[in-house]
């Protein structure tokens, strides 16, 4: 058996894995990042242990520690070396967790693992080749090639939410403009149905809200397209016009079996796939959309399947 | 040996290669397209024949045969699916050459064959992985993993030419807007050169062309740059601005040992690669480029090298 840790900005969540990738038993504590990672790696450790024992396993049992987590790993090392969202620098994430259980441990970027967790029991099980995309605060990608993660000679890839989309466009976090992330993340969506709120006063979309564009989520704009709202029928436009130009970049560079998309966004189910393929069909050179577009199926626990599986 | 074609919409060039991609005799033919495809593989066959015996060796001392093409290729069945350029549709290159010359017949796309002769003997043979991009008419671009091209499930990927970087941007003969080829390429340059021309009569550039626009190259606004004139220093920094803009997106994406560029427009040397480093700079994530970015080496026999190379 394997443990598969996702450390998160918010939660660590660990569970107990197979050699399939069938998850036995998780749990999570929060993670609290600002203690420092001695703190994060020690409760890392503590909840394992919590877990090998509640499931009446012994340590002896466990192969192998994966752990997916913000930033740019260093896999060789099993360190973090820079994460912005938990504040890590050339962080010794193996070394640290070693000091509490002597397992291998293997280090690698949250999305990538989500993107090998789809992989292993997901979405895009079936197919070797794929690139798994999370729609959420910002944009998460992986790539997985011949069933493994591909992430560039330095560990570095995969970074397809910075892909400019948009020369001198809207700022992205990264210090770039014009990300796909800066226009298909959910972040993006709900900005730009913020602005939309505030310009039109007299739109459904203002009205759900009671004018307070803090209570503006991913799912307003389409609430409201729901019901027939012009403004938000617009933006809903815009967002997917944004995110398929995006995907038919990734078709043209890697032409994948399958793409696989999550996040809240997504959870508009097969409409939202429906949507990204009509675009698509406009987009594509040749027009032949030889690649699948498809739902993410794992969630969060994605990430805890896909660290999971990392391996030498 | 080994006889690698080089199919372009001009001539076909055609060499004999070694088993370690040193050109020993090369030949050329105008390509003359519109004849039909039979016409142009007859003449494909004829000049390999006329090669092996002006080196003076036999049809049985080839193992095999590469055709680089423009277009999407089938790899498998050795056909050309569909070029814009030659007026291909599933065209069977494969079965029409062995009707002259009954050897194995590699097909592949001409940028990808490209790549592969770089990795070769050229500008990336130190590395494993790399991408190589040629600004000419187009961007050709092909993908190198592992010492092998990577294209994708389909055989149509690594076509980043055909990367959005400003969505609704210029046109694109590919049919989308805002494609990096409509920025970067040789024709783009010559674009801007042209409309920024009939802007400024008073300008050192509309002076060297005695207004005639036609008489503008790629080399132009570098010509004019030199002499001081702002209109073509300002072109140049925006044709550099989105280079570096896509260049930046393959980093984030493959982060790859190396990049090499090649096409007219590099003649500039390693002034042209210092000025693509210094906007790097400011555009990747960490600040850290770790990718390598250098000039193509071996030019038009690059493609060549790559189709000699091709197998199994």
């Amino acid at each position: 058996m394997y443990l598969g840790i996702d450390l998160g900005g918010t939660n660590i969540s660990i569970g107990l894995v197979t050699e399939e990738g069938k998850i036995l038993l998780k749990d999570s504590v929060p993670t609290s990042s600002e203690r420092g990672y001695e703190a994060v790696v020690k409760d890392m450790a503590e909840l394992s242990l919590k877990i090998i024992e509640n499931y009446g396993i012994h340590l002896v049992d466990i192969q192998s520690v994966g752990v997916g987590s913000p930033g740019l790993p260093d896999v060789k090392n099993g360190k973090i070396l820079y994460s912005n969202n938990l504040g890590f620098r050339d962080t010794p994430i193996r070394e640290e967790f070693n000091k509490y259980i002597s397992k291998p441990v293997y280090v690698e970027n949250d999305a990538n693992c989500a993107a090998l967790g789809e992989s292993t029991i997901g979405a895009t099980r079936n197919y070797k080749d794929s690139i798994t995309v999370t729609l959420g605060t910002g944009i998460g990608s992986g790539i997985i090639l011949d069933n493994k993660i591909f992430s560039g000679s330095f560990y570095g890839g995969g970074e397809m939410g910075h892909m400019v989309i948009c020369v001198d466009g809207e700022p992205c976090t990264c210090g770039r403009c014009g990300c796909w992330e800066a226009y298909a993340s959910a972040t993006a969506l709900i900005r730009e149905t913020r602005v939309a709120a505030a310009k039109f006063p007299d739109s459904e979309l203002f009205n759900m809200i009671s004018g307070n564009i803090k209570l503006i989520s991913a799912k307003t704009p389409f609430d409201a397209a729901d019901k027939g709202d012009e403004v938000a029928i617009e933006i809903i436009g815009n967002y997917f016009k944004y995110l398929s130009e995006g995907i038919a970049n990734l078709i043209n560079i890697f032409q994948p079996e399958v793409i696989a998309i999550g996040g809240g966004v997504s959870a508009q189910g097969d409409r939202f796939i429906e949507r990204i393929y009509k675009n698509l069909e406009k987009l594509i050179y040749g027009n032949r959309i030889q690649t699948k577009i498809v739902l993410c199926e794992l969630g969060n626990d994605a990430g805890i399947v896909g660290a999971a599986m990392l391996r030498n």
